[in-house]
């Protein structure tokens, strides 16, 4: 059986150096992989690949022909590590030219009494876009992102992401939501294993994950049970519920994330 | 100029279906990036993989030819979602074996009297190792990991990936470290971008990056200068320092990186 779940798909590309050097610790992917799997859109491959014009080329060359969507995030400042937008026209073959409306948005902006700073040249740079492009609303700090084909260039800063994408999910199509139910069961993992694997078999439109962890020096297992079918899901959760319990644990609900927590 | 840190690189493949779906936070990546810094070697690229056969097979073939080395995280456990092994062995189209002394290592462990487990046939599971391998300890827990030519494959618990990198780092042949200083200044980064973008320009060998932030409603600029080239480092440092007093920013020092913080 062919879930839903594979017909509309997105990989997120993070442009940074500072998050390929450990510096900072990126927390996009979740909020955009967590956003989007509301939409019905799963994410099935991430990059982190840094500032560099010839690796973010490959790579959105190679992810906007594989996936529905890809959305980038980071690069799209005013200072000379900002790329990302050259680099795009560089993938789609378009001249980079100054967008009119990105430049009258940022005018506006730089005019209002309390920014206090200066619309210059370092600034405008920012409405520098590749030919042919959609603009994505910045309602944070004004300048945009922008949208050609099947593309979404975000912000990096993740308020300003954040707020980017909540202007663009209305325009993406979606497909089936995936419902997960998550459970703790005080069994290690390897004792589950098993059971579980055979559990899986039986349920190949079911998606289960395994994760030990240990705790206050007791081993246990998360499991959990990922599915567009609904109806399916609630099954396999019933049966889950009875192989655990014949093990000799009785499985916790941690999270229902129906929608997931956040 | 070609700077030294380009003549050791990684990649690292984060295979997990939880990471990609959002529910789990990866802690991986950014102690990689930092510890393999310290040895001179730099991370390139990451992905974030789905638990799937041939999306692992795919990615470790392309990382592994372009890197010096590739470290993959997760998926080596007991269950039937724990299917690392198995495509490293298919990506190097070499027979998925068990193995005699990862055997031997998990016998010893089970057998111990404070585990109170079995060495079950899906424990067993994580003794089937692509033929050739060498064993990565991990002392933990004692499932191996493996090396197999230039890809380590690690397990996902953090703590346990921790300790197995420990154990295998002596044996990389690193390049020169690159070192990083970091500033803060009190100027909003589109007030520093011309004249840092400058900067930039006269010191090719030394990495700047500009990340902007607000905190307590002013606006700031984080600036890191790294290079593996100390003395060009603290020249480019003492010009930075004197280019933001110009602009009217005091940079305050934030963190020597040297070794990096964790």
């Amino acid at each position: 059986m062919s879930a839903p779940d594979d017909r509309v798909t997105a990989a997120v590309l993070i442009i940074g150096n500072e998050v390929l050097s450990g510096r900072t610790q990126d927390k996009n992917l979740g909020f955009l992989a967590r956003e989007l799997n509301r939409l019905g859109v799963q994410v099935r491959e991430a990059r982190v690949i840094p500032d560099v014009d010839e690796v973010i080329v490959a790579s959105v060359n190679a992810l906007r022909e594989r996936y529905t969507y890809v959305f980038t995030t980071g690069g799209i400042g005013p200072t000379h590590d900002d790329i990302t937008a050259a680099a795009i026209a560089h993938a789609f073959d378009v001249p980079l030219e100054r967008n009119a409306e990105a430049v009258r948005r940022l005018e506006d902006y730089y005019r209002r009494a309390q920014v206090p700073f200066k619309l210059n040249a370092s600034r405008l740079r920012m409405a520098d876009m590749p030919q042919g492009v959609r603009l994505i609303d910045n309602p944070v700090s004004q300048a945009p992102g922008f949208r050609m084909e099947n593309v979404f260039v975000l912000a990096g800063v993740p308020s300003i992401m954040q707020a980017m994408f909540d202007g663009v999910k209305h325009s993406l199509v979606g497909g089936a939501e995936v419902r997960s139910r998550e459970f703790v069961v005080h069994v290690p993992e390897g004792d589950m294993a098993e059971a579980l694997g055979g559990l899986q078999q039986r349920f190949p439109d079911v998606d289960m994950g395994s994760y030990p962890f240990m705790r206050a020096g007791r081993f246990g297992t998360s499991v959990v049970l990922r599915s567009a079918n609904v109806e399916r899901l609630e099954f396999a959760v019933e049966e889950f519920r009875a192989l655990a319990q014949a093990i000799g644990g009785e499985p916790e609900e941690t999270r229902a994330s129906d929608p997931p927590a956040v």
